[in-house]
């Protein structure tokens, strides 16, 4: 939805920008995922977004195969709004959001807790080496390329870096 | 840097998202943390977007405290931009958008893949119930207000709820 800005970028973190990261896509996509919104105008509601706004995130979620617009059984041209396994995929990115926003841009204390449905525990996100289990994520993890890093990319990359 | 259009949220994702939502913001902090890209030169390379945006964001993660602009002893005049701990504690939300990314929107293989620093064994972030271990965060999570959520936001919603 952000255009072709990031069409350079073999990235999976622009892809997915590119698909969530206009304003309001991720809080729509929180209020569907652990409010269980499915309404327009309780999304409307919630958020107090202009109308116009909200419409076209909402059909742009569509298109994107985030969310299903499904028709409303007791009422005649309403809908409402449900998100596909794509959509609530997006769960651990909204946890970690939330956390960041809790220790570095909450003001008091975390207005939201996340918990488990079943026992009720606290439910956070970690950074898991499949070998060693918790690491840092901010020191303890590198980037390397995958099998879907085109290899003109890097070879591009890497001549620059020599010619300089 | 979304301005005050999610003044009325009170929420973490929103916060976050008015600290690093604007376009580019996360794929700087991505080459700062992951790639150790320090100076101005290389994240225009590696990004390349115009350099009056480039200044832009570099300046407003600066001001937000993410990263730290610090002059360089060998050329007068010249500066490396490098992430304080608020800036590299965007890990595991970088991670989490690169997974679903690779899993949703990449076409070919991950052309990323991130592992411990230590020992190799690949890294993923999880969620993670403190009583039960991993969880499915799309089904077994739930959001319920914490202490930070103003009582008068939530009674003005639930009565808003009642009368309908």
């Amino acid at each position: 939805m952000l255009g072709n800005d990031y069409a350079g970028q073999v990235c999976s973190i622009a892809r997915t920008l590119e698909v969530v990261g206009e304003r309001w896509s991720l809080l729509i996509i929180r209020d569907a995922l652990f409010a269980g919104v499915t309404r327009y105008s309780e999304f409307q509601e919630n958020l107090g977004i202009a109308t116009n706004v909200l419409k076209a995130r909402l059909d742009g979620l569509v298109s994107a195969g985030i969310m299903e617009r499904r028709p409303l059984a007791d009422q005649r041209g309403s809908f409402e709004y449900v998100l596909t396994d794509k959509g609530s995929a997006l769960g651990p990115t909204l946890i970690a959001l939330t956390e960041w926003g809790d220790r570095w841009a909450a003001p008091d204390e975390p207005p939201i807790l996340y918990s488990h449905r079943t026992c009720g525990a606290p439910v956070t996100v970690q950074t898991i080496c499949a070998r060693c289990g918790s690491v840092h994520p901010g020191t303890d993890v590198q980037a390397q390329p995958g099998p879907g890093m085109p290899s003109d990319y890097l070879e591009a990359r890497h001549r620059h870096r020599r010619s300089r």
